[in-house]
């Protein structure tokens, strides 16, 4: 199995429910730093899982919809927890959606599935793995 | 598949038995920076995986049984090589024990697995992985 | 000249008022990776700069104030952009002050001075640096 | 599940072939920081995966055999395209073939699978994973 | 005294004269990571040092004109080097021109001095420092 | 100024004497990954700091002389608390002993002076820094 993964980031606002939560009840943010990752069982004709520069601006279309934002205030985050594990399938499931409208390539139509890590601190981090 | 992963880190001095450790059959010692994750299929119904502060709280009550100490004066491990391998089921299998034990949050009962990575050094690291 | 330096982080939202900050004038959020040095010229007389222990100790309780807060609504800030540079300089004085308060030991006096560093991203990060 | 991990690095210069790649159509070159992982169910006698100082030797004698290369001139690579998920394989698998001549130990023979993670900048890598 | 860091990277290829260098007198290439620094005595009227936006900016427009090149057919380093710590300087050194011609802002022709660091692999870096 | 600065690490068991140091009054351990940092006003004749292969040779040098042992046996350390700043400057001086007589080269003779960083663990770090 092969894989590529891209990296770039995104900063937010949020604020959580629940007691769990403990003091990030209050309005506060985070950077999250954002791997990417495609995996196919073969490369492709041009001897790529899928293209570094298109992964990488599809990554950056994805977050720029997330950047410079209060999560609290987005009508597609009404009465959910924004925590970092579920933002990590929010961004794999709309690369899904782009690989599959072509938006990664043709050849990226063979992608066998999409891993999400995202790095709230550098003691903390979550994934979402999914096929696609 | 979700994940949650929390860094710590641990500082031993033990020694190695057996020609294949060369100069590391002398004592010597390793700073471990330690990696432990936690899967699940589904989100919990706070919408985490499990709480990272709790995830940090018990992965350093784990590793505080281990801190500043000498292995090989350690009962639990006569006998054997604590290679970083070793000790990262070692560290793995108490986590085990300590959602099996609740300590973990009741939602966690519902983790699938447990992976531990052991950082011995910028260009050595090893896991362990493993189900619950 | 000898220096130590710890990492902790703090995650806060806040906002930027200047063309010049774009998108980041909307309400947003970030981590810092917060890393605390201390210098001195000659070690003191347990052969260190300053326990790094205690170090890390008051830098938490420095950044506890500032955890998990929405900038714009504290009071200190009132008026000024909470930039990366200028939160490195909060943090830095608020670590002198402790330094003059003997809450880093009383061997911390002969500190030379103190260097923060924030870093926002993986791609950014800001210093200030001062002595003591 | 148990693996080692060793971290090595590659110099080398390589063009590529097809408009997907853009100006990296033009002769230039690649760090390639080289993670090489090696798997296997249960530990050896030693307590160990494989030895890290073997595996790291070995490592270094795959890496020398590519290094300060340009790839564009090996015989081994005539008529396609060096990519880093391509070379993630080569190195996989000129690995595998050492772990097959004994190479990394009797006991080596026992490992399950080898993973070789290629990071060519610290915002894009590739990998690729075998079973032995 | 203040600074602001931004991160980008460039790849390329080519060859080094002298015996010194070995093997690395072959055609070869490297990624380098590049670390731009801008620091200065007081903040601006923003409260920044310079705009991290710009920086990135301006650091990628430099970048730009070095990557995915062999370096041994520019004419701008006929005869020279081009070692790590030599295009450290280069980097720097544009960069200061784009300080001069104002691309940072106007407020940046109160910079103290750029530091720029070049990250040849996980082991190994540059830098060079000057004023401005 | 230019610098560069190679990286390497070293395994050690050791012990402190002094109630500030808590539970590393114990026999315990640490990898200390280390970076040595050369610098110079102007390049050499082969447009280098000093050659990075006999840079990291010579930092291999000096720490194989540390590695696998227990500081707390060597009479080099007798007396003294072997902390991670101490150390930064043992390996700077000693780097020091070789850049004079000759092991660096005969350019490495113009050095303005070396920076030793000593990394314990991901969150904590000493640094000494010398004039040549």
């Amino acid at each position: 199995m092969f894989s590529i993964t891209v990296r770039d980031h995104v900063m937010i606002a949020h604020s959580f429910r629940g007691e769990v939560f403990g003091p990030a009840q209050r309005l506060h943010g985070a950077t999250y730093v954002v791997d990417a990752s495609f995996r196919r069982a073969d490369l492709d004709a041009d001897g790529i899982v899928v293209d570094i520069g298109l992964a990488t601006q599809e990554l950056g279309a994805v977050l720029a919809d997330l950047n410079y934002r209060n999560l609290d205030d987005e009508p597609a985050f009404a009465g959910v927890n924004t925590s970092t594990e579920f933002l990590a399938k929010v961004i794999a499931d709309r690369l899904a959606e782009k690989v599959h409208a072509g938006a990664l390539g043709t050849g990226a139509r063979d992608l066998a599935g999409i891993t999400v890590a995202l790095h709230e601190s550098h003691v903390a981090w979550a994934t979402y793995e999914r096929t696609l």
